[in-house]
């Protein structure tokens, strides 16, 4: 079958011809029907060799959908022919952060050795995949695999950090979204449908302004110096109760601390580099704002985001490829001109 | 091997010989090394034929400890040897409520046929048993089994129920715990050890409030008539912040809801009988009181009980008994002279 | 000056003359813009003399807006001409709920003598009134008083009955108003902006529930001998997340609690009579739902709903009197022919 | 009367002769009983004067217990002769934060002038002292005032650190507490009463961490350059549930989140310097490890720190001074030669 594996350090992912894989025993053969290509593949793709620690070589794709059509022994409780997207972050299912379903916490994946599909275990970017156990898929019913499949990765990253600061967001109150990109602008969607908070976007440029405007902000604003100036016009000497930064580089990570309020949550999301940083301490940062980084999300998280999207709450903007052009999708992430999330149909 | 069996419906259960069971893709089987006896086993050999559904011959039995001795296909992360306890509450793993280890309250077990052991698939009253799947199991290091088996029931039962309610229960609040039996005696220890409360014990005689005050209570208060005076001369004005009812007659549930105060919680956990039941309505219970029925516990409730066991917290009361006196621990249950949990060590 | 007051039991209200109050020290003196009639204002007037504890001649009104117009000695931080509405249910403000701000909950107000203006003080009836303390103002700025005031009860009781539960409200869940009068109204709408449940309203005609969707409602069905069934067929076998009942008599309660699912909320705010109650216990109710019957709301809740107010998310159905028809509004109210909220404009 | 003022940047504060003061309307005057001198009085005395804020003379003084001697007009609910302490951190009242009892966060103070007794408004060092409203007292019954006063600062705040985290200590979670002082010997106390965590205590010498060991740890560590290798060596690869840092420094903030765990939380209280700070990022902090920094408490939480030490659970330790020997209690707090508190005794 045809894959999309990133093969040589430092070079470009490619096209290759591997053997369809067959389920074992408590595992599940997908078809794949659409699989989203996110910033993270491009990361680990450039990390020098002492690194990088994924494996060669790799097939790509940790955002995943596709249609169940074969089951390994013991399998039970799903029917072939079921249409699912995979939830990305596996662990190891039995310690207390996995028996919450907060695999994305687990505490003995590296231990056990357990990776991600695409970040370690064979990915998405395939004709098939193995998915290592049911309770990593999640059905979709008739939902669009195409515009859902970003949904495991640039909406449940989203949704999770939306969702823990949700008390945070009652009426008169301000969400501030940096970055309207893959997950940014699914967020502004969430934040719209699950609270009655003002919604502020902050992007570079006018167009991102507009697309941000396009999908429910309130208000859309330059990241530029006067952007913490700009924003605590909106806000008022409260300051925002929620602050999301998707980029994560230093001027936006301090952006997100300059408008933040009083006891508010500030999420840096974005792996912009591995120095930027918020500085919190007595006279440093507003009285008990929150700061944090979490990482992707919990099984029924996405479960939820699922049912939200069969409430026709989302518009995800996508690109779509073939496997053949899945090399040419990498090319136009790296400079930033697509349009929401590339998405590749085999 | 030997196993107790319910074989006749309103007959005695019998220890029986059976086939030793193997285990099949994804199950674990386990050498038992200790089982505990519970008044709902009772209840349900107590059902007239129409109403019992758990099958026959039904191996007994819902609180099981034992050791891996052998796994099936597919199955990694656990070693042969390892000393457990079992996670009863069998759910299907993958709809929203097993995604959050609430398998007890599943969606899909119903629809699947799957049920807990001893309440419909085969028990830990056995010398083996069966265990559909590693995540139902928690690793016990060198606990004593015979005293930890009961936390899989009689202690995740009122631990789910008190940890729901842990931010009411402040300094200068009392939680009322009414029954001190299997269940009642463990929620007096957890209140101790987890809230700030005063913790108020009610029973029906002497000998059951010495004991309640032995293991944590600090007061006791007989659940006659003067009941409800007597705790609200304890408690003041507000009354209680949690009554938790482990007995479940109309007269304990009247004292709950009696000494229930302003946006308490009142927790039924015991199954008296199906008629009995609290009132809830303007004027007829305390504002806000929130009053709920649940129904065991979850797997990462379970985790956090054997990490609590670890640091030598609970004296759980127990009678041992051997498979071949099986038979008499539950006639002993049924005359109610047992102090604390019958357990079977095979 | 003039005023809505209730002179004689068992005989209607009347408009009186009574000399216009001055505020002691502490106190605020409001001309009052707005006030609302209300069921329970009712309620009291139909209670027999034995039972009826709120003094005569009452001033009616526990919903009140109004302008400040003079403040005793030590008020300070409220300016003169600040348009405000009034928080209704005094407390004491020190003790621990009212620490908190939820007065509603007192626990010292009757041992003091502290009531709610319209409901034991002089109420909003009135062309001015005396409110107790700046701590029971919320300014309203520009908000029109007449479509706000029914904000002070109509809406801060189902506000605090829905904020909660709004965790329980996730993508694809279903929250259930029974009810789509005054507060009912305002709960649907208090919904689709606050979570993403889809809102099922109940009532008792096609008028009120062609009335339920224009507010927002989802599905509107009849509370018929049907209902539990209809509503099941929209919720599926999980049933409602949230039941609220804004009736409270027996029929709507045992609707509310044959739709509730597991660890559901159910919330009965109505006070349909003294009897109706719902049944919680094992085999009786779901799983895990939690059933109460709440009373009115915290002062920041009333903040909360005034900011909602400034998004504009409410539409507020309200007919308008005079103080001089302030007795018809009553009348239309008891023969219930009102659409929306009776309010006195003075 | 006496007091102990601050009269003359940069010199050591003096015991004077002022008037005793008079309650205005709405206002309570206390005979006082005991008063805390604490860090933060040191920290003001050492500002420059273009950063002094605080006006002179300053009657020092933020943590205060007395009688009730004197109530203004229109005060009520309060008994002249009931002993309290003060609530500190003074609000406007009626902000969406004061409306919760979070004066601590109000959002008007800075606006309305308004300033907690010794920081701004006459404090606690003097004979009597003026508070500006009753709800700012609690009734401490027959508590001993001497040691019942720290709890207004020195317990109050880390009481608010704690309770915020208590969800996040389960059984075998282990919180970290730096710094074993006024505030640290109080932490480790209400986490022991609070929590079944395992409480380790990091300070800087054998005296104290026997001290600490005294008060409850059930671990104490040198915080020395092995600090976060020895504390690791006991939480295992989980880290700690919650760090509460009461120093702030540079080198234990670098200690408290190296021995953070993922989804833990960090929490500085102590004010080493505006400089150190802990930095949050990707890759540089654990995963979804909440970092704030609090100030002070509640109202409704001071209420809650009462009741507990109603139930006994508190060992302050404290040192007696008359109000002539007040400014030798602040050369003993400046030198580091206190044992706990030093509480003045006027």
């Amino acid at each position: 079958m045809k894959a999309i594996q990133y093969t040589t350090i430092g070079a470009e992912p490619e096209v290759t011809e591997i053997e369809k894989p067959s389920p074992g025993p408590g595992e599940v053969l997908l078809k794949v029907t659409a699989a989203g290509v996110c910033h993270s593949d491009d990361f680990i793709m450039n990390l020098p060799e002492d690194q990088y620690v994924y494996g060669l070589p790799l097939t790509l794709g940790h955002e995943g959908a596709g249609t169940v059509v074969e089951v390994g022994a013991g399998v039970s409780g799903i029917d072939i022919g079921t249409n699912v997207v995979v939830y990305g972050p596996w662990g190891c299912g039995t310690c207390w952060h996995c028996a919450r379903g907060e695999e994305n916490y687990c505490s003995r994946a590296a231990e056990l050795g357990i990776t991600p599909p695409g970040l370690g275990s064979p990915g998405a970017l395939a004709e098939y995949m193995i998915v290592d156990s049911p309770r990593h898929l999640v059905p979709i019913g008739d939902l669009d695999p195409v515009t859902t499949v970003p949904l495991t990765d640039a909406g449940l990253t989203p949704y999770h950090a939306i969702k823990r600061s949700l008390h945070k967001l009652r009426g008169g109150s301000t969400a501030v979204v940096i970055g309207t990109g893959g997950l940014g602008h699914v967020a502004i969607q969430l934040l719209r449908h699950l609270s009655p908070a003002r919604v502020v976007a902050l992007d570079v440029n006018d167009e991102k302004l507009r697309f941000a405007r396009e999908v429910g902000a309130h208000e859309a604003v330059l990241s530029d110096k006067s952007a913490v100036e700009n924003v605590r016009a909106i806000t008022g000497p409260e300051g925002a109760a929620l602050v999301l930064d998707f980029v994560g580089y230093q001027p936006t990570i301090d952006i997100a601390m300059g408008v933040a309020g009083v006891a508010s949550d500030v999420t840096i999301v974005g792996i912009g580099d591995f120095v930027a940083h918020a500085k919190v301490g007595f006279g440093q940062s507003p009285y008990e704002a929150a700061v944090t980084s979490p990482y992707w999300g919990s099984r029924s998280e996405l479960i939820e985001l699922i049912d939200l999207a069969h409430q026709g709450v989302f518009d995800i903007a996508v690109e779509r490829f073939t496997l053949d052009d899945g090399v040419e999708a990498y090319r136009r992430l790296s400079a930033g001109t697509l349009r929401g999330r590339a998405v590749i149909v085999p």
